[in-house]
């Protein structure tokens, strides 16, 4: 299992980003949100002038298992469509990629479709699509090892092209229920309060998502008890009982056991990001669990994430919370594929702007401007 | 008085508009905000390709009589000074206005310095600042008139250059004051709860501030009363009594009472420019309240009007729930300037991107990507 180094950024600079940004030409905090931004991209990148340069969204696509069950209302097929969707520009996430000038990386991860070999795809397959986990393990740790790998393969690449501000989206039909999975498990909180529409599910239809998954969590606990520490009560009921407690290997299961390739390659690549000091930007429900995921294996790795979008999908607002953060923006934007990270990308860039480019109370001279 | 005639934009439009966002290549409804912008520009423009051209800020700056009362903490220097500072492009709507390609108008509406002619500053002074309006009317019915003119003229010099989006900031020491008076007596909401921080303040000096707001709405209310309808009890303590009747001249008598020269300009401005079926993007606390007052001329006005940014200016989400209207972003911004609505501009854009470079339904046939 590859292991990350990543560090925390070290606050020498604090100081002296504080007070730069304080002496702009404005009242104190004046210019709220910009002002923690142009820090927090300072530390980052332990400097008082940030850049943010070739910034690259990586998009990895993947089907599921558990859609078997009957937990989307999209059909299967739905993924592989969009994958080409993507390609040819007339997607969602195509028009924001170039109104702020991403490069968009769309990534196969294990869609269930065989792509041509010159379509633009990067090809990082690992399987077509994962294993049901109502009833077994949806990926191998062998796999697991692969696609975390494959993630930061990824940002070796775009950061080998320049690239020091990351974006990453997801496509997979039915990819919400692993993340609730992952929420439950990783974040500590009772199943029900992690399962949203997704792809627009309501009244009976949810309540079957809920019920697939609270099958899935018990079948889980019953056969792999004895790895995890025992669950009593409502809490075992519920699948909301493991919180973090240091141990990679907890975390490394319950990742695997529910995850999707997508989302392991999302964790990889924000490893890797945050590894090598670039900027993260993080998207809705789903990357937000992948960064949960990701600080089980690493926690410095938050230091990087900037929060684009709280979305509608229940439960988002309360895995922000849980990692202590604050998204841009709150548009009730529900379309993934990094939608909502890339629209507020804009501000992050204002953040930057700012601090370049602002007069400070020591350099700017009023009586010299008529 | 000059009378605009606004027209509601017609609604025959907007079937095909929801038809043409619905059948584009996402859930419905999954691209949340875009989608309601993407549709209200859409009606604006009465068209199904809506375009937003020549984007222009228009920045007014005044001084205000009430800042002899101690109600700001910045000296009333600073309005002139910060004029200089937009001009040489170092303040926080320069680098706002230069990363959305903005251009920027900087209008002298009633600043109490003397510009030099050819400083690039456009010359609208009324006169230098507002009187004291804790003693008489901070500004003549003339004096309105012509600051309503100005602002129209200046958005008549911008739509003539080819521009169809346009922005309206504020510079002046002190203007949260008068904001303050024009929420309480046109939304009808007590003077306490519109009266905030401003420049910074909090205890015994915001309650000074109140104080003076207070006593000038005793003052007015006393010598003026004829003119108005009788408040009675605590309504009449609080200066909070007064709401739209349909009464223009009450209207009137309340902004030029309590008003701003830059604060009549941008309501002129922005009654004009919904006569030219322009997109309007409101800002922060002042700006809210300046189309809260343009309203009571032509209520009509709203149909063109986009919030920005829901400051922190305490009162500020009161006066949009009062408009019925929902800001775009809310990132703590306090500067001014029209700093929020810029910065929530690319969010604007988005949306007309969204509906003009998406596929549609009808349009794409996926099987055709690979």
């Amino acid at each position: 299992m590859r292991v990350f180094d990543i560090k925390k950024p070290n606050s020498a600079i604090a100081a002296a980003l504080k007070e730069k940004i304080d002496n702009l030409t404005k009242p104190k905090g004046s210019l709220g949100m910009l002002e923690e931004l142009a820090y927090r991209v300072g530390l980052i990148q332990q400097t008082l002038s940030p850049q943010l340069n070739n910034p690259n969204h990586i998009l990895f696509g993947a089907d599921h298992g558990i859609v078997d069950e009957g937990v989307s209302f999209s059909p299967k097929e739905v993924t592989w469509q969009q994958m080409g969707h993507f390609l040819k520009g007339g997607a969602g996430i195509s028009f924001l990629c170039k109104q702020h000038n991403f490069k968009l990386n769309v990534v196969d991860s294990g869609v269930d479709f065989d792509f041509p070999s010159d379509c633009g795809i990067v090809d990082c397959k690992i399987r077509k699509g994962t294993r049901n986990f109502k009833y077994e393990a949806a990926i191998t740790m062998e796999e697991l090892e692969k696609a975390i790998d494959c993630g930061a393969m990824m940002v070796d690449r775009v950061y080998a092209q320049g690239c020091n501000v990351v974006c990453f989206g997801e496509m997979g039909v039915g990819n919400t229920s692993p993340s609730s999975m992952w929420m439950s498990y990783l974040g500590g909180v009772p199943l029900k309060e992690c399962v949203g529409a997704g792809s627009g599910m309501v009244g009976k239809n949810l309540q079957h998502k809920l019920d697939v998954l609270m099958d899935s969590a018990r079948n889980y606990q019953s056969t792999e008890g004895t790895f995890f520490k025992k669950y009593i009560g409502e809490e075992k009921e519920t699948g909301g009982g493991f919180v973090s407690n240091g141990n990679k290997d907890y975390a490394l299961e319950i990742m695997r056991w529910f995850g999707g390739y997508e989302m392991l390659m999302a964790v990889g690549g924000m490893l890797r990001a945050a590894e090598l000091n670039m900027v993260i930007l993080i998207d809705g429900f789903i990357m937000t669990n992948c960064l949960l995921a990701a600080k089980e294996l690493d926690e410095n790795v938050v230091e990087y994430a900037i929060f684009g979008h709280c979305g509608d999908e229940s439960g988002h607002k309360r895995v922000l919370d849980i990692l202590g953060c604050m998204p841009l923006i709150s548009l009730g934007l529900r379309l993934g594929e990094g939608s909502g990270a890339i629209c507020a990308y804009p501000i992050v860039v204002s953040a930057v702007n700012m601090i370049n480019q602002m007069d400070s109370f020591k350099g700017a001279s009023v009586t010299k401007y008529f």
